[in-house]
């Protein structure tokens, strides 16, 4: 559909249809450019909209709708990491993981950007929606290894592992997405075994959980 | 030393020792405090000289001063990972971690607002700087593990456990420095042979290497 076509409909979406239209058309273009490569005109053109008008919803200009995309993507990875709490650990979290890799494929040039730091929209807000989905994956993975408490040993080691996926992931993207996603869902899995494991060694709590996803596995 | 009893030697610093001061100065300051809480007045107070003289110096004034400061950091870390090619790699590895975590202990909040991004101060080029101690980082991990030629299943695993490591200074910076540096120290080097011994089963030469390791480490 060209601009052109979109602008018979247009008088007619409401406030909060608009936005979500702006908000959509922005998060199209910082999903492949970086931040500094997509322009007030870029969002308005691809909206198929006015340069004012997008100004109207988003008067913090292009800082804004950055902010605001952001944190729509963020909402779309939190959903990656819904999972029902059926069959072993182990399985939903490749599942997770299926989910969270087609989201980095699909935001490739964005996720770099907004990963690798330095970029002139990054401030401690985005900075904040970043920790924020940081601590909701963490979260998940207590919550589907059935542990309500965890100790300071095993949320370090669930927190370098995330982090750990986080610098595979940009290394794929980096990599022209290479190793195949499989491999990379299958690896990363593997690894997350590994560290537990070697922590299993100096914590109960994590050796008690380490036993409980092998015994799950076998099923 | 109060800065007035500093003033009668300071006429007699060069230009280069003088430099070295203010940048002394300000390192020490921006390892103990978030860039935000720095001011050029506390650096000019730290060395002991007026204002102007800082600015005379950094004419591009804080920020300047953060990248310089930075760039001294970086060549200390770079230092750290300096290790003779003498025992068992593994045992290396422990001897660079130790000065490493040395390091992170002593430059704390300045080392957590660095990684944690969003700050001010963080620009392209202070996220160059910090990319560069990590490639350096890579670089010294593949000479002591005798590889001229990582692949790409290694250098992942490498670069995954580096992040890896950054995320654990982080927590234990913001656990209060538990668990005890040698404890973070030896399980880190665990992770390490755990990360590349599940690379292993899918990359022959991280199984080469890792053989190798098994028997160095028998000595």
């Amino acid at each position: 559909m060209t601009p052109q076509a979109t602008t018979p409909a247009y008088r007619r979406l409401s406030v909060e249809e608009r936005r979500s239209q702006l908000l959509a058309a922005a998060l199209s273009l910082f999903a492949h450019r970086a931040p500094e490569d997509v322009s007030l005109d870029d969002v308005a053109e691809a909206a198929g909209v006015s340069r004012p008008l997008v100004y109207r919803y988003f008067p913090g200009g292009k800082q804004q709708l950055y902010e605001a995309a952001l944190g729509s993507a963020a909402e779309e990875l939190r959903q990656c990491f819904d999972e029902t709490r059926q069959g072993p650990p182990l399985s939903r979290l490749s599942r997770v993981l299926d989910r969270y890799l087609t989201f980095v494929d699909e935001h490739d040039t964005g996720f770099s950007a907004l990963l690798q730091g330095g970029s002139v929209v990054e401030t401690s807000r985005t900075t904040a929606i970043v920790d924020g989905v940081r601590r909701a994956a963490a979260e998940h993975i207590y919550s589907h290894l059935g542990i309500s408490d965890p100790g300071p040993r095993l949320r370090m080691t669930v927190r370098m592992w995330i982090t750990a996926v986080e610098a595979a992931s940009l290394i794929w993207l980096d990599e022209d997405k290479q190793p195949p996603v499989d491999e990379l869902r299958d690896w990363l899995v593997e690894q997350f075994v590994a560290v537990l494991t070697v922590t299993a060694a100096r914590d109960p709590q994590t050796a008690a959980l380490v036993g409980a996803l092998g015994e799950d596995d076998r099923d």
